[in-house]
């Protein structure tokens, strides 16, 4: 029997260990532990890698430590607009939507899009229309209200800046969060990706980063490997970073660990772009680098032991 | 002296030549030397292909025969709702429009985000709003009223079809345009792309296309090519298609023909993508590929005459 194994993040930033509480950093491993074993429970009684990708980042999604369904940070407006991508690797499907509001798991609707329609990307008022006609499920803004979020609001209004995932210093360590993902391979061999995130606090214009681009963000395919990015989306989609990895091994014969190396800790650093991303090869191999003070990660492979990691170790 | 070279696209599709008259092909054909002549104009006098490229993506917005600008079909609510892209090759700086109504000149809305905002990507109302704010010209509906293209949606609404560019057989090769747009290099060696769209006719949810996505419609690199792509955008997306030709020439030491070769006639074909692309690379060699009966394209280089093409040569 082939063997399966599973990678998800909870987003990557300045995640300053002096002012993490070890209680926090307790409820972050546990959410970390809860939505990987989701995953885990599907690969292991040998169903498809895109449904463990899929129930792996409701998880986290309805965990409100991590910036994407539940816990999404609020825009400029006051809003909560999310963005999600998922794509296969055996069929290169794969379905995305961008400013969405008031769905309760954005990655199902991205899964649903590729799935149940002709189309790949759906944005806004458009995506929640075809989620209403799917019949999935929509939740009240009171469910998306978190105290602290909003506070975060408040704070990056006050400087006026845009902030990202975990990089609001003045906050404390304490409340940032950040973008999720999940890459799986299944018994079968297939890969799957799949990235969720509630964008940036303050955020303006509608902004998109890379989470909802297939390429830049999110990226699958069997014969190479399965992505799933975090970090200043701008730097990502600049450099398509989730492609450029699969390109590195399928073209110039990288190994998932040095096509890694090149992207996230040479290119992205010369272009001055912080973040991380987790990958994952058709042979089970998982990397998880990133450029940044940390990034909220966990990892595991069937008949070895879960891996949880916040810092560089 | 170095020298220069750009080439410009019309869209790609069905364009039959049975049902073409000789009229509107000179229509079209002079459309496109308008175009490809304002860039040349630039380029010829030392300036940018940046600019070249928005010079001659302006001609072809405020053409109505052009799917994008002026020209944008209209979507199932009775709109148009218009997409655009630029990147430019030295810096890899890039910038972005989904789904924007009522702005003149979309391709300038993607230069200024590229320039004057710390995003790559805006969508929406929120873009229409960064428009606003940056004093970029907008246009009433009427403007973007063209008889053909409403009824090419009245058609659309009886067979509840989702029509691509050209490939409305139904209202006969005439009325066909599709999305539009130009790679430049300039005479100090810097390679620019740009795609925009006025995407499918009775398209719903807010579908996004290829042409505002970096990487898959547009994607510019002085290190090795400019592209701009047309054709059925969600298989351009899943195939990354236009960092599919960098990388190709980057990792694997294809010539440009050599990438197209393989991307548009061997890798799209066989995921069923219709469609096809314009590409320039640093040296200033031109290819112009498309898997589907035709393109609208055009093409040339200092002291060499214009190419202008719409079927299969």
């Amino acid at each position: 029997m082939k063997t399966f194994a599973i990678a998800i993040h909870g987003g990557a930033g300045t995640i300053l260990k002096n002012i993490m509480t070890a209680e926090k950093e307790l409820e972050y491993k546990s959410g970390l532990e809860q939505a990987i074993r989701s995953g885990e429970k599907i690969l292991a009684s040998g169903g498809p890698a895109l449904d463990a990708v899929e129930a792996a980042i409701i998880q986290l999604e309805n965990n409100p430590l991590f910036n994407a369904g539940k816990g999404a940070v609020f825009t400029n407006q006051g809003k909560n607009e999310m963005d999600a991508s998922v794509m296969e690797g055996k069929t290169l499907m794969a379905g995305a939507v961008t400013g969405v509001t008031n769905i309760k798991n954005p990655i199902t609707l991205a899964k649903t899009v590729m799935q149940q329609s002709e189309h790949v990307f759906l944005s806004g008022l458009g995506a929640m229309e075809f989620a209403e006609k799917m019949k999935l499920e929509f939740a009240p803004d009171e469910y998306f209200f978190v105290q602290q979020r909003y506070n975060q609001l408040m704070d990056a209004k006050q400087t006026d800046s845009v902030t990202m995932d975990h990089n609001d210093k003045k906050t404390s360590g304490k409340d940032k969060t950040g973008t999720v993902g999940c890459v799986a391979l299944d018994v079968n061999g297939n890969l799957a990706a799949g990235t969720s995130t509630g964008g940036m606090t303050n955020k303006k214009y509608g902004r998109v980063g890379d989470s909802p681009m297939i390429g830049a963000g999110t990226y699958a395919n069997n014969q190479t490997c399965a992505i799933s990015c975090t970090g200043h989306g701008e730097f990502f989609i600049r450099a398509v970073v989730a492609y450029d990895i699969s390109c590195l091994m399928e073209y110039k014969g990288l190994s998932l660990k040095q096509a890694c190396q090149v992207v996230v800790h040479q290119k992205l650093v010369a272009l001055g772009g912080e973040g991380g991303l987790i990958a994952l090869d058709a042979h089970g191999n998982i990397e998880l680098p990133f450029n940044s003070e940390g990034m909220y990660r966990a990892s595991l492979k069937a008949n070895q032991d879960l891996f949880i990691g916040i810092y560089k170790v």
